[in-house]
């Protein structure tokens, strides 16, 4: 399995974000798509484009290579590097599965589940681009969840084979639920929104919406999926074993294209909103 | 076998390019690397970084990425699109090889050869940059070598077999030499530069080194490599057939990193220069 994934400077680094958490984020970036699809990566290579930098900052870039070979258990095998007017880092992943979790499984009655809470990292960006006041357990774990992203490889390696459709949640919750409904043509029903602890505080402190932190956030890097009611305790057993915890979020419905919140203040739709390159 | 390169719009695309041709060169940079190891190219990936854009590029784009697909018989099979300052597109690309020609193998006594005369790209960018003049033909040849570089695949995949090292002169012919020279720990003597038709006429009309333009040029994707004496005809016959010509430019000496030219007006050692990023 190949894949490539692009981090540029104006819209993946976030203030606050060094040139060592960047580059394993680059990296983050594809581990996280491989580990949705249940895919075990071996390796990779990486196109830098550079502005004006430091020796320092090189280094620090080549650390944060590094911390993802370590981390992930994986080998940077190559790469190009070149000039450019801002930070540019494409990894390409190798990887390998016997079975490929697609977009396209999902079928009616199919148990929603997500493999993380939600909400930490657009609360983290508020924070880190504008100063959104929180206490400082939760403004600690909400600017790790941007600077240190955790995708589930394990996670993903051990629930893979109980998921019947599945993505990572990069482009937020809400995207990725429209995503799945469309690539599976069927919907969606929320029972219960995976909003972090702290979240909802925090929101109500600076006047957000916790509900749009935890639909429209993105770069979450956690497992979105469905799996067979039947199976779901397995499915759950498989992730606790590998340190995880599945949430059971909802169900799959016959509502072509259709994802619905069903429980708490703002029953309804839910709005296809999330990132949206070159808008 | 798998490779990126990374094309950024400041450095790679001279004006004058399209966006259709930048894409189809984004790709020639890659199965160019193929071409001079022996590597028959498969498939390609593509992450592109996009500034604002018309439509119409973005179809230009895509029909040089179909170009390419065409011309070398590969197919793009994925890819990631992102917001940037500038056009980067970054080519990931797998093939497949029975053997790898590396930079390492050249020995005292083999001979020195290329597949291609050189100094055309040189000259077309100083066409395009600067207004250089040049007669209409020359002026022709010289821009299209730059606009849309022909890597020497068919050639390359022929010629395989018979070469003990070899690289592409992407960086041009002097750095190429070096670099061979480097990894093999030989020398070389170039006996024959490899000036193209009409490029002296060009250098002197516009007061450049005809030399200079051969050696320090770069993206001619022309391979650069060295074969047993032994097999000189066979190779050349391969290449023959294959439709291209093989230049005998020199020898390899047991000089360590010492790249010297024997004839011609320039007698003496020729530098390692060439395109460096970063300078």
């Amino acid at each position: 399995v190949v894949k490539v994934d692009m981090l540029v400077e104006r819209t993946d680094v976030p203030p606050g974000m060094t040139y060592r958490q960047a580059a394993r984020k680059a990296v983050a970036m594809c581990v996280s798509d491989f580990a949705s699809k249940g895919v075990r990566p071996d390796s990779f290579l990486i196109s830098l484009g550079l502005g004006k930098l430091a020796q320092e900052d090189a280094r620090q870039l080549a650390l944060g290579f590094a911390d993802a070979e370590r981390e992930w258990g994986i080998h940077l095998v190559g790469g190009d590097t070149n000039e450019a007017d801002e930070l540019v880092i494409d990894c390409a992943m190798f990887g390998f599965a016997e079975k490929i979790v697609t977009r396209k499984g999902a079928s009616r009655g199919d148990t929603l589940v997500v493999t993380g809470p939600f909400g930490y990292t657009a609360s983290g960006l508020k924070i880190l681009f504008s100063g959104a006041k929180a206490d400082a357990s939760f403004a600690k774990a909400a600017k790790q969840s941007v600077l240190n992203p955790k995708p589930d490889l394990g996670v993903g390696l051990a629930l893979a084979q109980y998921l019947t459709s599945a993505m990572d949640s990069s482009d937020g919750l809400a995207r990725s639920l429209h995503t799945l409904a469309r690539e599976s043509q069927v919907g969606f029903e929320v029972t219960s929104l995976p909003i972090g602890p702290g979240v909802k505080k925090f929101a109500t402190a600076n006047g957000l919406s916790a509900e749009k932190l935890v639909l429209e956030g993105g770069e979450e890097y956690v497992i979105v999926g469905t799996v067979k009611p039947s199976k779901l305790a397995s499915a759950a057993a498989a992730v606790r074993k590998a340190g995880g915890r599945l949430l059971d979020i909802g169900r799959v419905t016959s509502k072509r294209g259709k994802v619905e919140l069903s429980s708490g203040g703002s029953k309804g739709p839910i709005e296809d909103e999330g990132w949206t390159h070159l808008r």
